[in-house]
């Protein structure tokens, strides 16, 4: 059955709006790669869905890295001489360089400037910084606010700690009739950061919710992870179930204004490439297709050669390319509520495309069938456009047990959805039948497939 | 030998002519995919060319479909209040909705009404309408026609009979050397419409009286046959020969001023689709590939994947595109002479190139073969447009027992009848043999035929 | 190790000049397929690298052909009534139609005119003829010359020999780790003509200078040849040598001031053909890739079906579309110093990607390994322009034992040197392996690789 007919019974402008809320509500926690931040966000996922939490104590080696020392931190500032706090970390959290070693110090300026990061160009946005895997501290200011500082001391204080504890991820795994898994992965390591990771974590887990309860034939597994250190680890810990992946997908960027941008996977014709694709084209907002980099987010790790998965990574706006990426200025107000239920739907066309991309053999392949006396030649009006009855001609003609219906969607230019409904419509008339799995190889050539109709039909055409 | 160079000595003007004037011939007759409509036309097409006529008795089950009931018809009318005839079948047999039922009957205007088709935007143009598949009757006329009715009572008489009785079609078979087959389909079932029909009908007659006597690689099957049914009976009672068929092309409106389309097989790139592709290319009329799909005419039952035959539909104007399409405006003057001319010029260069498309072996492989000593780098003048030379060196070059004479023009944007010149040439030189059908597979790794060859020319290099 | 590190090092300035000066020195001397002209032509290449000179008999068979006479000159004028020498030999050898059999005569203008030729469009210019198969004798003037002659005696001298002797070519074999070969051709035959020939001559010798001596991946024949004949003459003696040849290339045309063309080899895919692609992509001067035709120099002999070797054409303007082309205008102003530098430096880039185009295996191919902890996330600025770091994140994500450094390049759009760079840092900190050439085969399933690699990682997984 079709997911997107239930989908689109909702309402969008209610989802975008409880989309955004979510994001809304995960903002202010100061997350990183590790500590209470992380986790404090993975207990308001868990509120919606079910989701389950790992811990990997620091020090574990993890393929050619090490979980590191987890860090927290309870508050920082830069205090004038009149002990006014100039910049501080209450007010928003991008003001230290995550993963901050503790400092408690009163420096002159010249030796704290070496510590300050701004963005001369965008005078009032805070950069974000990390330093994960070099022991260092520093602040982000804007640069209106450096330029504001005196040649004075400065009191410092970054009331953080960086000492052995867990990297911790959320799990979500709901079983479907196969074993075969669809992944859906986000990071959710960003601190107040809107469309750079709280879109994607907001819109993975409405869909982890949409699908929670339903007869699914995929498994499906939701990641939320730290970037990087957090794919590793669930790679080195899940070696075996990487192996059962047969789709997957990244989600980042996804809240903006932008157009879609859909980066394939390393395999380039995986079938998550090409229904993303399908589904892109379809869709009434601009989107463009990039080919797959080894640079970018997760699917870097999911798809290195050791794994290859055919895992793809779907933005609006493509990381690194936008001014406001990295900065304060990816707030709530750059994601916006109908864009996030826009994603939210892209994302449900795509796994309805997955769960339903089955190929099919006509029963009745010797010419046409006559759809007429079957009452399948008037178009019953609404959804498709009038393309009901080209699509029922398209699914006959090529159900040969070797397309599928997305090549059929692909070769045909009708979108899976319309495709989708002309097979099930088929089927109810006896004039098509599920191939299974198991017995869906490459194209079987014509003169085989033909030879072995011929017996068949022959008693008919012997006159 | 050359099928093109015998065509070519034709009078194009004269053919033109005596094309327009077969579809002439036939407009008159009202055909149907039943009766003695059909029956008359293809006895004109039996006085030209060898036709054996096949009757099919209603009721036969042909694949998914029965043999419907046979349709005469003698006369219809709609006689206003005076007995004058407002709508006269004699006149113009569209204004009979095809296969309609038998009445006789006085109705009020309003009754009447609901049987009437008009085109509103064409006011002076009468409709094609049928009703094969379901019992009713109507009257098409012109929107002008009925707006000068009134609401008063007419009389109305469809004086036809629908009773068992017989489908009837014609094939032409010509046999060639090889027990492999052409097929060429036309539809015989439109009454007076000229160009979607009798263009295609005059065509395909013209084109078996062409080849008809000669000596032929292939053997030659030609199909007059009403459309749909027609297919589907003739499939079903051929179910084996069908598989016999190793190129096919269905023929239709391809009389008027318009540029050539070919719509290519379900294959997409079985050799008719590059045999016609390649002819198109090279002729100066403007024309367009379309890919296939399953709407159409009767190449939608051959390609259905049941057979999945590699048959094309050759085109001029596309069916349905054209406001004259299934209307009174679709007459004598819609199509040309000049273009009936070029259309079955354009399918004699397609037969050309499947009749001579073979594969040879160049028996001087290594380098060069020194033309000139045997007068054959210097340029016979004419058709070629100083391309033999070039030609010859494709030709040599490529034939290495893989490439076919159709590959080899298409990689040297060559036109195949010089390509296939230069053949013969070289086959008279001795530099060229022909490879035999069965010793032709697919490329043979270039380490072997390198390494094969090398042992018989190893005493002249050894020194 | 790099080729172009070492290339690069020389001045360019200078090598433009001495190329210059080569094809200066060899300019004069009056060349043609036989005769002394080649051997003194060899003799002052043999100055400057080992070259081999083979003598064939005249009346040798080779394959289609014989080894013609061997021609020399060693005079030839017009004089007027007056004694004055109106068209002078040794003013120009193109003046004498190449293979003029020897004539000494005293013939009135109209008859001396029948051997003549002149280019009516460019009336300073004389033409370059030959006629080596057919016994003739002619001259060659500008048109502006013959235009000044006048219906009188004129006396005429062809001091010329045509006997009995030997067709002379001349090879220079590097040895290299592999008895696999690339093949560098071109030929030697022409007289005073500077682009074509002299170009690829002078380039041809400075590029197996440059190699000789070094520790070669692959072994490299040099061939000096005389056009069409001498090609067939070296195939004809080498047939079994011919089979080792792994990659070739043909140099002509390669001094004047044009862009550079590429004709691909027969096989069009063959990695010669990726190779100069890549670099001439990578090259800030135009370029042009062109399909293989049978037209040409003496690829068509190497690409004869019989041998059909892996050898493509570089040139800068394409023989034939040129005004200056086989006339006296082709002399050494049109070629120049700083182009024929920028060919030999194409050269050394293409044989740079051929010599080190390998396949890897990353040996941590489980998600990305830590590179800022090995202190290779830092740009060592320089040659990559910023590339460097991309170029490692490539190599390592696709260096899976079936992708080559070549592939690589071409998938990530990054110069071949950038990413062999790559592949050597990798190396050398032990995240990557070369794939003896024996392993490396197509493409292994996704599947296969990651099980093998699975039980590897196990144990670190596992927790």
């Amino acid at each position: 059955m079709s997911l997107l007919t239930d989908f689109d019974q909702r309402n969008a402008a209610t989802l975008g709006r409880e989309l955004h809320q979510f994001a809304a509500d995960l903002f202010p926690i100061c997350r990183s790669i590790t500590g209470d931040g992380i986790r404090r966000t993975l207990a308001m996922v868990g509120d919606r869905i079910a989701l389950q939490i790992h811990e990997v104590p620091s020090g574990t080696p993890v393929f050619d890295w090490t979980v590191p020392r987890e860090w927290n931190i309870r508050d920082a500032y830069i205090k004038g001489p009149d002990g006014e706090r100039l910049v501080d970390f209450k007010k928003c959290n991008l003001h230290v360089v995550n993963y901050s070693t503790p400092v408690r110090s009163t420096m002159p300026f010249r030796e704290l400037k070496t510590h300050l990061f701004t963005i001369p160009d965008r005078p009032d946005w805070i950069p974000y910084r990390t330093s994960y895997y070099k022991e260092d501290w520093g602040f982000c200011l804007s640069h209106r606010q450096m330029l504001a500082l005196k040649d004075l001391d400065y009191e410092v204080c970054i009331d953080s700690s960086l000492e052995n504890g867990h990297l911790t991820y959320g799990e979500c795994y709901l079983p479907g009739h196969s074993a075969d898994e669809i992944l859906i992965s986000c990071h959710a390591c960003h601190p107040s950061l809107a469309n750079d990771n709280l879109s994607g974590l907001a819109v993975a887990t409405f869909l982890a919710r949409f699908l929670s309860g339903r007869d699914l034939r995929y498994s499906y597994r939701f990641l939320f992870i730290p970037g990087t250190i957090g794919a590793i680890t669930w790679l080195a810990r899940n070696h075996q179930t990487a192996a059962r992946v047969r789709h997957g997908l990244v989600l980042t960027c996804i809240g903006d204004s932008g157009g879609f941008h859909y980066k394939k996977s390393r395999r380039g014709n995986a079938e998550i490439d090409r229904a993303v694709g399908h589904v892109l084209r379809h869709t009434s907002e601009p989107s463009e297709i990039l080919d797959f980099s080894p640079s970018g987010y997760d699917e870097r790790q999911y798809c290195s050669p050791g794994f290859n998965l055919p895992v793809g990574c779907l933005m609006r706006s493509v990381w690194g390319t936008f001014p406001e990426y990295h900065t304060s200025a990816d707030n709530l107000e750059f994601i916006r509520p109908a864009q996030l239920a826009g994603s939210l739907r892209v994302c449900a066309s795509v796994l309805d495309v997955l769960e339903n991309n089955r190929r099919y053999r006509n029963l009745a392949p010797y010419g046409e069938p006559q759809l007429g006396r079957r009452n399948l030649y008037g178009s019953p009006g609404g959804g498709g456009n009038g393309l009901e009855i080209p699509a029922r001609l398209w699914v006959l003609n090529l159900s040969d047990g070797a397309y599928s219906l997305l090549d059929i969607a692909e070769r045909s230019g009708i979108a899976f959805p319309v495709i989708s409904d002309a097979a099930a419509i088929l089927c109810q008339s006896g004039l098509l039948s599920p191939v299974s799995d198991e017995d869906a190889p490459a194209n079987p050539p014509a003169e085989a497939s033909r030879s072995e109709g011929s017996s068949g039909r022959q008693t008919i055409a012997g006159r």
